[in-house]
């Protein structure tokens, strides 16, 4: 199974533009299943909610999520990508699955980091896996990361490989990304985006580094800060259902969940 | 404050040699809490329960934890150090936290390692804090490091530093270290033995590379993978108080209780 991401530089705002772009960074790539970076048709440095209003889409039926089911159905694969997502007068930074067959699913960022407080609704629905053909499928976006309740709640409803969106500016996560996998034995693609945005007198820089992690902690597949990029990598989505340590231990039959108190809600 | 560790090559079984060389190892540093290897006096490599059974000691009480004690005392500093514990019938993989004014408490290793399991009774205390005038500290033993749980309940419970005395024959921890602490906000402290154990026709060698890891996911200090050595660094243990990340994050009111299913006892 080919499972990749594609990084890239979006333009703000200029959403025909960016989807343009991915589409044509995917064409010549063969892939069951793409990762595409966090707010990846919109630019990630909005500056008002109003701003953040007028960018968010249905979902689905938003110009974003028809594209990228046109893709998903041309390309035969499936994607999973980020997008500013509108339901009323809630706006959530999302992520979208898509497949062959149209529309499966969206996640809304349960984590929110920093300024996306002011203008986004937090995630009301959970960490979920998606029992798809190619494997068990769980999204998480971007800080999520940072909390490893995200990744343990994915690989205990039994996900395979945990899709991760991301607009990365600090440099912590690709190399914590090989711990989440390990201890969780399950695959992971971060689809960063890189380039910068100064928007309202700030500025931010993204860190590029896109990366497909394996369940023993190695990096199947790292790509540079800079380049916009799509890249797919042959992986055996198997491996992610093997617990077992060695003889004596198991990752999930050996935790010990009556002394983690305070890790739940009480 | 100054914390630090002792990484040595303990001789396995000679209890009395092995006390004498960390003592004199320790002599010369000046420490407010300091940590020595899981199983700091026995060796690690038992190869029956009989021989684990004969090298156990009662805690407190036993050789080991006495010599600690007067070791405290004299030197006027905390020490966590790993031991084989007998308790009636029962063998745990423990550590053993006393101070200038003798033993305080004892932390039973609640995530057994591969073989371990033939000879030591599992962990029945939980994770616990002990607020001691250099501040709180937790303890976890080597292996207790792979389940994000552990470090997450001591982190969640107040611990400012995690002592963790180790055994490791694996590459992953040090580097995970950084991780664990970034996202908890702590300071760690992994006593790691080196040398090799060749017993019963099984070979087992130990990585070194102490460390002492700081809350930012800082490598405050890792020693060598073969040198024996006592290490202290000055560090601000109230770094770790601090879990705001931003004017909008903060690490512990962030967490989403609501969405961690899984993680807990159900």
């Amino acid at each position: 199974m080919k499972i990749g991401y594609v990084q890239y530089d979006p333009i703000f705002g200029a959403i025909d533009r960016n989807i343009e772009k991915v589409i044509a960074l995917m064409e010549p790539l063969e892939a069951d299943l793409l990762v595409l970076p966090e707010l990846c048709m919109t630019g990630y440095l909005i500056t008002s909610r109003e701003e953040a209003l007028a960018l968010a889409e249905e979902v689905p039926g938003g110009k974003t999520t028809n594209a990228l089911c046109r893709a998903a159905r041309d390309k035969d694969c499936f994607i999973v990508a980020g997008l500013a997502e509108r339901d009323g007068e809630n706006i959530y930074n999302s992520a979208v699955l898509v497949g062959p067959e149209g529309f499966i699913a969206c996640y809304r960022k349960i984590h929110l980091f920093f300024e996306e407080k002011l203008w986004f609704t937090p995630g009301d629905g959970g960490f979920q896996v998606h029992d798809l053909p190619i494997g068990k499928i769980g999204i998480m976006i971007c800080f999520d990361w940072f909390f490893p309740e995200s990744m343990r709640a994915l690989a205990l409803k039994g996900a395979q490989v945990v899709c991760h969106p991301a607009n990365l500016v600090l440099p912590f996560c690709q190399d914590a990304m090989k711990t989440r996998c390990l201890e969780n034995r399950v695959f992971a693609v971060t689809a960063n985006r890189t380039g910068c945005e100064e928007r309202g007198g700030k500025l931010l820089s993204y860190t590029g580094l896109s990366q497909i992690t394996g369940p023993g902690g190695d990096i199947v597949h790292r790509c540079g800060g800079a380049e916009e990029i799509a890249v797919a990598a042959d992986v055996d989505v198997e491996r992610a259902l093997i617990k077992s340590i060695n003889e004596y231990n198991d990752l999930f039959s050996d935790r010990r969940t009556e002394f983690y108190s305070g890790l739940f809600k009480e």
